[in-house]
């Protein structure tokens, strides 16, 4: 491409590179995309990139993401402020709502300890979490990190300094996924799954 | 997520999602690696959009894409003017670009002939290309257009028009791709290669 060089379009190939998952030809296809789409198309997009930036932040309740000062659940009265579910991601809160069976609140560290790339507690939201604990109100916390070992020594980590106060810490269960296939399980999955078994 | 509700962060999610080959998960995931990224990046990434928009048109020669009046091929003086190479899309032109042994000019039609999806001639830029064969500077026109049912009726098309006019059409080689396996090639493009067949 030594000889062809239109500096807009290739400058925004490169915005788009570094999106994660998208590789220099997606990112080619997606710039001529938006070359094609409409002057108000472009700008929406445009806006909502910036407006996402400027209008969201943490609820300073959970640490979740909202464009208010508290985020939907913790607004909601009906919802069980008594037990927080401790996740990782904001993405994982969405997950959990979608069962429409879970009415507690939730707690969202924005990721967790990995001494490999250099995350350690101070840099998740804990702090926050040991505060609304020190309320009294708080019953339970259940532990929804991830089940890698990096989520696992997070929820580990948390539940020592939870336990002294007396609070109750759950851990979600490990067993076979619904609709699975107890073939394709892998060993820990199935011994976990033959630990927690329960009575029909 | 009916209890969860963040708007900003909904808008960029469906704008990801009118991109080509992003599904509404895909989407969720750039739109929240846009929260993740800085202030300054992320105004970097609408101005991209932007001003791809404002500042890139089409070449008043060859009708490709360019930031100036003239794309660069057409501003080289070293280029063969005298040859042109009718493509379907502005892609096409830096795919032959990286040939590195391509020193005509182009000619980027904006589509092809489709009847189905409603393209005529009259929305392609056909008119423009007769135009620069009328100056009678051109001696022969390439016709690069894809090797599919709506190229081959778009080349077809144009080189009707172009021969009374007593120019030179030609159409690229068909054939079995280099590096490729005779045993994965489909029947026709094995009968147009050995048609096109050449002494060594």
């Amino acid at each position: 491409m030594a000889s062809y060089h239109v500096a807009p379009l290739e400058t925004l190939v490169e915005q788009f590179e570094k999106l994660p998952g998208i590789g220099h030809k997606s990112a080619q296809r997606l710039a001529y995309h938006i070359l094609g789409i409409s002057r108000e198309e472009a700008e929406k997009f445009a806006n909502a990139i910036m407006d996402a930036h400027e209008k969201i932040h943490y609820c300073k309740v959970c640490c979740n993401l909202t464009d208010e000062e508290l985020c939907p659940v913790c607004r909601n009265n009906s919802r069980d402020k008594s037990t927080i579910c401790v996740v990782e991601d904001p993405r994982d809160v969405f997950a959990l709502e979608r069962t429409n069976e879970f009415n507690a609140t939730y707690h969202v560290l924005h990721g967790v300890i990995s001494p490999l790339s250099g995350v350690g507690p101070d840099q998740l939201h804990i702090k926050e979490l040991l505060a609304r604990v020190g309320d009294g109100q708080i019953k339970e916390v259940i532990m929804a990190t991830n089940p890698t070992v990096e989520g696992e020594a997070t929820a580990m980590y948390i539940s020592r300094l939870l336990k002294p106060m007396g609070i109750r810490v759950t851990r979600l269960a490990y067993g076979i996924p619904v609709g699975g296939d107890l073939e394709y399980a892998d060993e820990v999955t199935l011994s976990r799954a033959i630990e927690g078994r329960r009575e029909l």
